[in-house]
């Protein structure tokens, strides 16, 4: 049976680990930065090498394409992201986009001819540094003004890091692809938990993606001298926030598990030892796998925060930053994983992904599918993340063999 | 009986709030900032004006004197500060610095000869942007190393600071008097709070200042997906600091009022929608006129950052930032400042200033009192902080008369 290079595969992981590597070990690849920049134009080297079609659209999504022998036909998509969270790990997203780029060279090498285009992605902005899943919501025809407007990572920062990538806000939907020309899109991922460790499995089969919503809360009080105004007379911005934060544990523990919450940023105005604080800036992300869930505890969470304001005589706005609804994952496809797995000997089983990612917009426009690997200790989002060698090959040969049935239907294969 | 001219007064306290103003109306000044070096200049301007001597030293800390006939003769010092909180206020310090500079130009112009230096001082960063009230410490010799090691601000900061002014971090220390040189310091200052007002009274005399001490604060947890880590499995600073902020609240409001403390600054690392926050930073600020309960709720509050940090898995470290002892005010001066007061019909009550001032270092090496005048609404460190023009006239015409008695002796005047 047809087989990945393994070695060159973990070779290039380690090659592209060490762009925007961080002191602690791990990697920092914000959207847009200077060293997101380096790893496409390395990406970009590795597909020139390979004698495989670079593109590039308007979202600065960049792929490596293996044609077909016909123009018209349609484009088998694989891949993920290049881009990490700040001091993250380096699977996270990167083994998505190599292992894709891995198969076409397998592919490409193997001399097979596929009746349909096989692309392998990088989608801009995965993390939301910018905009949350910036370039598959724009490829999939979803990138909505408001996440435009109101962009996570602020106005000015998008606008920056367009200009950096040659790229422009305007103009950054324009990547959409026509309806029809997507055959199907199959993201293989690190796992980011502990289940499959846990249930002894070595692939997973993601059955549908969490849905997340995010907001800035803002909590406005009185600016005050933090000697001579009675505790009792302060209108205290940070109780407020903090005391949400508590409360919203309490709540999302008690009421919404395995539902899930964070607040990551805060922001204290004016900011000093001495002056007690008039504004803060909260963030905060839900994740759930239900849509009414999710719509519930949206509702809940920003209740919770008007009434600790109004019991703090505070003021409270909450500004949307970002929405994502839950998405199935296409039944065909996960039915390819798994005789792909079963044909290659490894365990597999079905699961939620509480993380977002590309898969999620992918899934509205075409048939769509996640392979998990294993995280060592379920660790992510952290300079220790890390897979093992034997599961990021099995994780690639899956691929491979999922997307050849795709490519090819079940029988020819 | 002499008066200070009080339009002039007001006048210049109109042209000083225009230098570093914010679009609120309030005004920025930290000290050493860009903004504070032109107050520093406008105010030498107007001392050369005055026909009085411009002095600086070697802590930034600038002057007017009107000269003894006798060069021997020791320093009545009057005076307070430039430097501002961030978007403060128009009275805060700039009060004390300018009605000093009208009372020398008042007794200059009365053709009074008095047998003591008089000295109208601005100190450097009293309200600690850098270093709490660097300049009254580094002139009343207890600039300690520990505030140059450890500024609020940072050694940075700092550094920056020193070398826009003109200075040297590491000479500082040598703005320190000659023992017995500082004859005494009054300082005309807002009150900052409602005790006057509601008191019905126009001067306060203030018996003692609070006791201050500042740390920061820092909870150390695990960097995690904030998607696919459950709840019960994160260590998550923010949790740990926004309950240290919830019980600390109670605990000040519960056992030490009217003690007051304050966590005013805030930063989560590393400060993404997505993450579980792994560090936070956060400011400590404790005040109380009794250096025994000042001394507990120093050692309550830290005990209870270990204990709410052992109960969320989190790791706990307190930096001490500063430190200032309670200062009660001199007796004789006290009465100097009542006769004054009495002399000129103002009603008067004793108070402690639960704020910090100049006045607290200076009380180490000199006779030293605190005039209060009242604050509108109490409202300070805030661009709506206010003090009434017959306010201000009272106030520095009772400065004017206390120093006047300190200077030539009870009898004399």
């Amino acid at each position: 049976m047809l087989e990945i290079d393994a070695n060159r595969l973990l070779a290039d992981l380690a090659d592209l680990g060490e762009i925007g590597r961080t002191s602690e070990g791990g990697v920092s690849r914000p959207a847009l930065s200077p060293a997101d920049l380096a790893a496409r134009d390395w990406f970009r080297q590795q597909v020139s090498e390979a004698g495989l079609e670079f593109r590039s659209d308007a979202a600065g999504n960049v792929s490596a394409v293996l044609p077909a022998s016909t123009n018209t036909a349609a484009t088998l998509l694989t891949g993920s992201h290049l881009d990490t969270v700040p001091n993250g790990g380096r699977f996270d997203g990167a083994l998505g986009v190599l292992a894709g780029l891995e198969v076409l060279r397998t592919i490409q090498e193997a001399g097979l001819e596929l009746p349909i285009h096989l692309e392998a992605i990088s989608f801009t902005d995965e993390e939301g540094a910018l905009v949350s899943l910036l370039g598959s919501r724009a490829l999939s025809g979803q990138l909505d003004l408001e996440a435009l407007e109101h962009p996570r990572g602020g106005q000015e920062a998008l606008e920056a890091g367009c200009s950096r990538a040659g790229l422009r806000a305007t103009s950054l939907a324009e990547a959409s692809r026509p309806p029809g020309s997507v055959h199907g899109f199959v993201e293989l991922h690190i796992e980011q938990g502990t289940r499959l460790e846990e249930g002894g499995a070595r692939i997973g089969i993601v059955t549908s993606i969490v849905g997340i919503r995010s907001f800035w809360l803002h909590f406005g009080g009185e600016a005050a001298h933090a000697g001579t105004t009675p505790l009792a007379r302060r209108a205290d911005a940070l109780w407020g926030a903090t005391e949400f934060v508590q409360r919203a544990q309490r709540l999302v523990e008690g009421r919404f598990a395995p539902g899930v919450f964070n607040c990551g940023r805060l922001a204290v105005e004016p900011g000093a030892f001495n002056i007690v604080p008039a504004k803060v800036r909260l963030s905060l992300e839900l994740r759930h796998g239900s849509v009414d869930e999710l719509d519930e505890m949206e509702r809940e969470l920003l209740a919770l925060g008007a009434t600790v304001a109004q019991n703090s005589s505070l003021r409270f706005e909450s500004v949307r930053a970002d929405r994502t609804d839950p998405m199935p994952m296409d039944g065909e496809v996960q039915t390819a994983i798994a005789s792909a797995s079963d044909r290659l000997g490894h365990a597999h089983r079905r699961m939620v992904s509480f993380a977002g990612h590309d898969a999620g917009p992918l899934g509205i426009i075409a048939p769509t599918g996640m392979i998990f690997v294993p995280s060592v200790g379920g660790v992510s989002h952290h300079p220790q993340e890390r897979t093992r060698p034997e599961d990021v090959a099995a994780g690639a040969n899956v691929l491979l063999h999922t997307l050849l049935e795709l490519a090819n239907g079940p029988s020819s294969n």
